[in-house]
């Protein structure tokens, strides 16, 4: 399984992402889902994925062709020579319906789902910065301060605490610690979710990568909310009201 | 949708259930989806249902068939006849069996699935309190002291909390705090769960139900922990550490 995150503040963008993926509970390996392409001054392009892994590597290995195919001829469309984020959206939706031609009808031949979301978030020039959703079709959504957060993989664990209490408006340090929060309650409730933890935190208007951390099992952060956010809600939880029943019957 | 939720404790049993059901988000209604069967001092049998309706239901009206068969001839094997709630479980499993052989054809021919779950809850005579969960293929499991709760219907929501704090140790009275704000994460996460919420507590070796509430939508109880547990989450989040990223390149 996999777990993505992206948070949406007015002072920037943090993105979170695990690093386990299983085909099966007896094959667990450790793959990156996050990936930074950075043109410092110019953009920043950080990609988030989740689904079936072979799907997403075709995806990001098409890319990555687009990109070398760009150093030799200008006129190649690439990732990092679109003229919006938005066009970098369509462009990497563009990337997957490449995919769904070579590799869907093999796969539900032995029913298996075309199963792929990428998030891609980031900023280029004076545009604003923003975070993208594809679908699997190949369409995309954003994110606004309506709705600041977007989750790809398995996202309804780490959902209630980003309900509760992240906006748009607190500081890139407080979205960190939501994330953090966020990502910790889907370790805790699906063990195929798992380190290493990448986050990223991007200032606006920065056009460069300047916080990005990746955190190890066993790492002292992940210890340290885990313990203190438990302890933090069972008390929590006993702090609440008691709830009054009718007297029964006679 | 729905949500319910069998906590065991050693104390006894707190039970929840919402009673929003729709049928596509244009068409909701409410349904009552707990039911307690008591016969006093012999015992209590608690059923809480998820899943397609029209298979929940026809599952309920065989079991009050059979009930009123029992009345006429003592020899039928009813839902309030069993010799332990084990054969209880199985009882009720036997129902889904035959339901299976009514209505899974022609659903599935209109690409419906066979979905319906059930927990069975309660204490008979001198043996243990105890919950099953019951699935759609009528095989039976039980919670224990390791595995404490049981859900049914939109789980995910609801369970970090109880992952972080509920264990079969704590009162009655907590576990029924832990059990609405677990409904609280699921109605918050997820519009097509709702109220009226029936909850019901009940004391080991009672074999009587004397805790049992139905709470309606406004409910100040409902209000009071959805405000206090969404601004002490914020508050918690807040006080967690800063992480420190490295200090990035030169």
């Amino acid at each position: 399984m996999t777990y993505c995150l992206g948070l949406y503040c007015r002072e920037g963008i943090v993105l979170l992402s695990d690093s386990r993926s299983n085909a099966g509970m007896d094959n667990i390996a450790v793959h990156r889902k996050m990936h930074v392409f950075e043109a410092p001054g110019d953009r920043v392009i950080c990609l988030l994925s989740s689904g079936n892994l072979s799907l997403t590597h075709t995806v990001l290995e098409l890319i990555e062709e687009d990109i070398q195919a760009g150093k030799a001829a200008h006129d190649t469309r690439h990732l990092m020579n679109q003229p919006s984020l938005f066009e970098t959206a369509r462009y990497v939706g563009s990337k997957i319906r490449e995919v769904d031609k070579l590799d869907r009808a093999y796969l539900e031949k032995d029913d298996f789902r075309f199963n792929i979301h990428f998030l891609v978030a980031g900023q280029i020039g004076t545009l604003p910065h923003q975070i993208y959703y594809i679908y699997p079709q190949g369409n995309i959504m954003h994110a606004d301060t309506d709705s600041p957060f977007l989750q790809i993989g398995e996202s309804k664990y780490g959902k209630p605490i980003l309900d509760r209490g992240f906006t748009s408006e607190m500081s890139l340090r407080d979205a960190v610690k939501f994330g953090a929060l966020s990502m910790d309650s889907t370790m805790k409730s699906n063990l195929s979710v798992g380190p290493p933890i990448d986050i990223l935190c991007y200032e606006k208007d920065a056009l460069r990568v300047c916080h990005q951390i990746r955190l190890e099992e066993g790492n002292d952060y992940l210890k340290t909310i885990r313990q203190r956010w438990s302890a933090g809600l069972a008390e929590l939880a006993k702090t609440m009201p008691e709830l009054e029943f009718p007297v029964a019957g006679e």
